[in-house]
């Protein structure tokens, strides 16, 4: 939310005043800078321009442009594994010391032997047990200040970027220009919602309230004069696939407009969204770029794109080429 | 959110110019107009101040302005029962035809003989169960649609009003002054979040995402080609006393700068905001107007407030008395 202009004053009145503002209308930039010319870039543009068109009949008004955006491969890169797996398994080695069972116990030992094929091919739904596995009886404080302590440190283990500097730069335009046209933004990620709620505002401008992720259970209490909330060794929803229009449903309460993925894990929410009445949008980024990031899609254990590949035309979703479509991948690297 | 200036054009380049904007700066008004000058109001006041003035040592970011209210009671009227425990009442006896056996099964029997307090006197959770009962099976745009149409017919018992027009004519206003310094506003209720949000952003200004309240379990499926999420007669969450922290921590994710409660339902949500680190502002209504509207604290069966009466003082918690603090209690009514 933008600071709005104070317009109450206390205890005194401000007289009627006539001010004249001098404002400069800068050169306004193309949207979508790193998209090429082509179908989907067209297609987003036409959408935005259309529901935001009062005159028009599939007018949208700005309380319900709703955009929802998967995470993992849609707005970073999730090959060769998720970058909550990498935090994952760095976590286990961090506490293995304190668990000598770990060097014989599944899945701990394959984490601690390196074998990520091994903890990725479980999905989210392994993760998470992961996450609970080293996670429990924290307060939720104390796991933010783990994550921020990760996510501002670890490297990719191909490019040594942050994974932070591993987001899709064409990704980052449309976020901005879907906000620039009233849309209110939110992730829907498979992943552990307070993975990413730490960090998504300063990456994505996104904050907390506005990410929908899997999570575990928390309990309040008060710990010695302190009230905190600990996160249990629980599960308490999984926001993938069909998972995840019951996310959107219960956290966001309004159908989007437009749905953004990449993988079979968002079949479910382009279908819930696109289904609905009047405008829809749905948009599944095609990995295909092996030079650049990565080309997979119905043999990737991560990411697995068959259903949306096979319906994506029938269904009138979008399907990004990376390669064509994208003349950039991930953003210049700040001077550090 | 407001809908921003479109910087973006598509396919050509606006050539740089300049434009003079002549603007009037209307006569600013004093905020809170139906709060009485006196220490509850000074107190929010002094508060917002500090915490938008970037000189200010309390100074906290926009992006960090996170003010929860609780519903019943804190921003519209909870006596003689709960808004949602008339609208369950309505549904039961819509629905009895359809099941005779209510005749003689508890609690429906209750119901249809209109002995309310048998009913309110079960709180949140017994309001939660007939719901359960009364909506499974059903769909959450069918849920919606029925929340839609009684919100805008249902009066209530007492001032024929409708409920909606049972809303706290200061607490809007409060609303209204936070936000236009900056603070993003929540409903956090032990009320049912589908009962809430089909009205919250017209009432109140506060969009659907951004209420937290107690739910249901959901399913997703594809019914005759179409995808609908079904609500369950499964309990989900209860957002009420220990809850309200958690919700707050699942849904919002980041722990209130201000908490607005009136009750020991509130009591954790109070607790859990104010001993945050920095500036933190917990406030409670006490209904203390038997004229204009109801007087109850530590004896009331609804609302009941008595930790909280106990220990404001002690924590730092301003009490609003509603018959000393507020010139007004209900909106003027709209012709209609």
């Amino acid at each position: 939310m933008t600071k709005e202009p104070m317009y109450y004053f206390s205890h005194h009145m401000i007289p009627c005043c006539f001010l004249a503002f001098c404002a400069i209308t800068v050169q306004a930039a193309e949207p979508l800078p790193s998209w090429n010319d082509g179908p989907a870039k067209q297609a987003i543009i036409d959408f935005v321009e259309t529901v935001t068109d009062e005159n028009s009949d599939d007018f949208v008004p700005a309380d319900q442009r709703v955009a929802t955006f998967d995470n993992d491969g849609t707005l970073w890169s999730e090959q060769p594994m998720y970058g909550q797996a990498a935090f994952v398994m760095d976590r286990v080695k961090a506490l293995a010391p304190q668990h000598p069972e770990w060097q014989t116990t599944q899945p701990y030992s394959a984490v601690l032997q390196g074998d990520m094929a091994a903890v990725a091919a479980g999905g989210h739904r392994a993760l998470l047990e992961l996450v609970m596995a080293t996670h429990a009886g924290m307060t939720t404080d104390e796991f933010e200040a783990i994550v921020t302590q990760w996510i501002t440190t670890a490297r990719h283990p191909k490019t040594g970027r942050l994974y932070t500097e591993m987001v899709y730069q064409p990704m980052l335009e449309l976020l901005d220009y879907l906000r620039s046209n009233g849309f209110k933004t939110f992730i829907v990620s498979g992943g552990g919602v307070d993975f990413m709620r730490p960090w998504t505002q300063r990456v994505y401008g996104i904050p907390p309230e506005q990410v929908v992720g899997s999570s575990v259970k928390c309990r309040f209490e008060v710990r010695d004069g302190s009230p905190v909330v600990i996160r249990l060794p629980e599960l308490n929803f999984i926001d993938d696939k069909e998972g995840k229009p019951v996310g959107i449903q219960q956290h966001i309460g309004q159908r989007p407009t437009m749905a953004f993925g990449n993988s079979d894990g968002d079949y479910e929410m382009l279908q819930w969204t696109t289904a609905g009445d009047g405008p829809r949008f749905g948009m599944l980024i095609h990995h295909t770029d092996a030079d650049r990031e990565s080309a997979y899609d119905r043999e990737s254990s991560i990411g697995k794109l068959e259903r949306g590949l096979d319906d994506a035309r029938a269904k009138g979703w979008v399907l990004v080429d990376m390669k064509q479509d994208w003349s950039k991948i991930f953003p210049d690297l700040k001077k550090r």
